[in-house]
């Protein structure tokens, strides 16, 4: 993509995601006054369609001919990874919304012809805006993020949901439960947007989860590849762009060791 | 306590806490600039010592007689409930100041002859200021925090550390592992003054530890007690303060739901 074009989309994106914080926000100001607040599940439905709806029309208004992926209608149709793609999450983490409202995120990223050029991820309560434009480096606020440097598995903070800890239909527990002991520390913070967010960061050191969508992962792949991590699937393979995939995003050394000790001995 | 004495201390307290938080704060500053940034091993024990030293100054120049009990000395004397005694952590969340540098949190808390006073977690670098002087309400910041409402527990988020859901010492893990795909949520967040203050303000509906020191929950149980919560050890008995103790704190219908269905049938 032309570095001037790529310029113009980066401001464009950039705004619109600071503005649909300020949508999100002033959902919250709104619906508690109204007394909504029994009923948070709801509300995030309607948020989340309003915050779509919001990016679809900014998008197709001014740039005619980019495709749009969102939660809504994906798996309708025939997806391709030609021309512009915008690959958005207006809210990631309804939980944490519905129940804190706080700790979730809008997730978005651009690619062209399957080719990365922008991702940005933002914590709107904390005002926290990840974002990169593919090999410019990446960025929290106004902060570039450090290149991530080798740390030893013990010195580890490895971000994991307790459901792939326990039984369940994705993996075999004993692949992942013996690495809790191993590392320094096992957080769960249920926006898997964040989570990678904080391994671009350095605030975890790896993140691993076996269910997630294209608009879960696809800012935060771009966010890692700045900082010279690893996002690939559980087993280290590639990921496929527009496919649920299993994730593993970690400090390159943290994911060479995990996937070596501990996740192929076992799959394999 | 006379509440004309009580409000002297809070406002000591409350200064003190705040004033504590910049010294952290401070630090980071300080040991950035000289690249300490590869060993906050090292930053926070001496963090740690200064802040528990500076609490230690002010309180013995100012209230002779009190005792402050930190996790410095712990168990050296014999220890009783007589008297006003301040119990202190000055970095609850070690592992998070260390490899997030936030996320962690000062808990201060007052008793005398055994009863609460004054409760206040300081989540220093979200600014978040949790306080309580018994009887008279929880508040964060200037915000007075509801009671806690009847919550059905299949939309209930609660923090458990990844630890007790696999073999551990303290608890067979089919105890709480059950309870993963009951409710809505599982999260864990690295410290345990801030998750019970989680559960405090509703973020949380319930948090459980199968071993945690005074320090570690003693302002956390006035906060409860303030918005009509229940900190219980895990088997719903009565904590034992100066003890280490299984902690087990929620939203009482969320209490009950767990000690009747998943804890006490296993436990007895």
């Amino acid at each position: 993509m032309q570095q001037s074009k790529r310029e113009v989309l980066f401001n464009d994106a950039h705004l619109w995601v600071k503005e649909a914080g300020d949508i999100i926000k002033q959902s919250f100001i709104t619906e508690l006054n109204i007394q909504y607040k029994t009923n948070f599940s709801d509300l995030v439905t309607n948020v989340d369609k309003q915050v779509e709806q919001f990016f679809i029309n900014k998008i197709h208004t001014k740039y005619v001919g980019h495709r749009v992926l969102g939660e809504e209608g994906f798996g309708d149709k025939e997806i391709t990874t030609e021309g512009v793609i915008w690959i958005i999450d207006p809210i990631d983490g309804t939980t944490n919304f519905v129940n804190q409202q706080r700790h979730f995120a809008i997730s978005l990223a651009i690619y062209e012809d399957g080719i990365g050029q922008i991702g940005i991820i933002y914590d709107v309560m904390s005002d926290e805006m990840y974002h990169c434009r593919s090999g410019e480096g990446a960025y929290l606020n106004d902060r570039p993020l450090s290149k991530l440097e080798k740390k030893p598995l013990s010195q580890s903070l490895i971000g994991i949901n307790a459901s792939w800890l326990i039984k369940n239909r994705k993996i075999d527990p004993s692949v992942l439960t013996p690495l809790v002991n191993e590392v320094r520390g096992i957080r769960s913070y249920g926006s898997a947007a964040i989570e990678i967010a904080y391994v671009a960061s350095g605030r975890l050191d790896g993140y691993i989860s076996l269910r997630l969508s294209p608009w879960d992962f696809a800012a935060g792949k771009l966010l890692i590849d700045e900082v010279g991590g690893v996002l690939t699937k559980i087993d280290g393979e590639e990921i496929e762009l527009l496919k649920q995939n299993t994730i593993f995003a970690a400090n390159p050394s943290v994911h060479e060791k995990i996937l070596d000790t501990f996740i192929l001995p076992k799959l394999k």
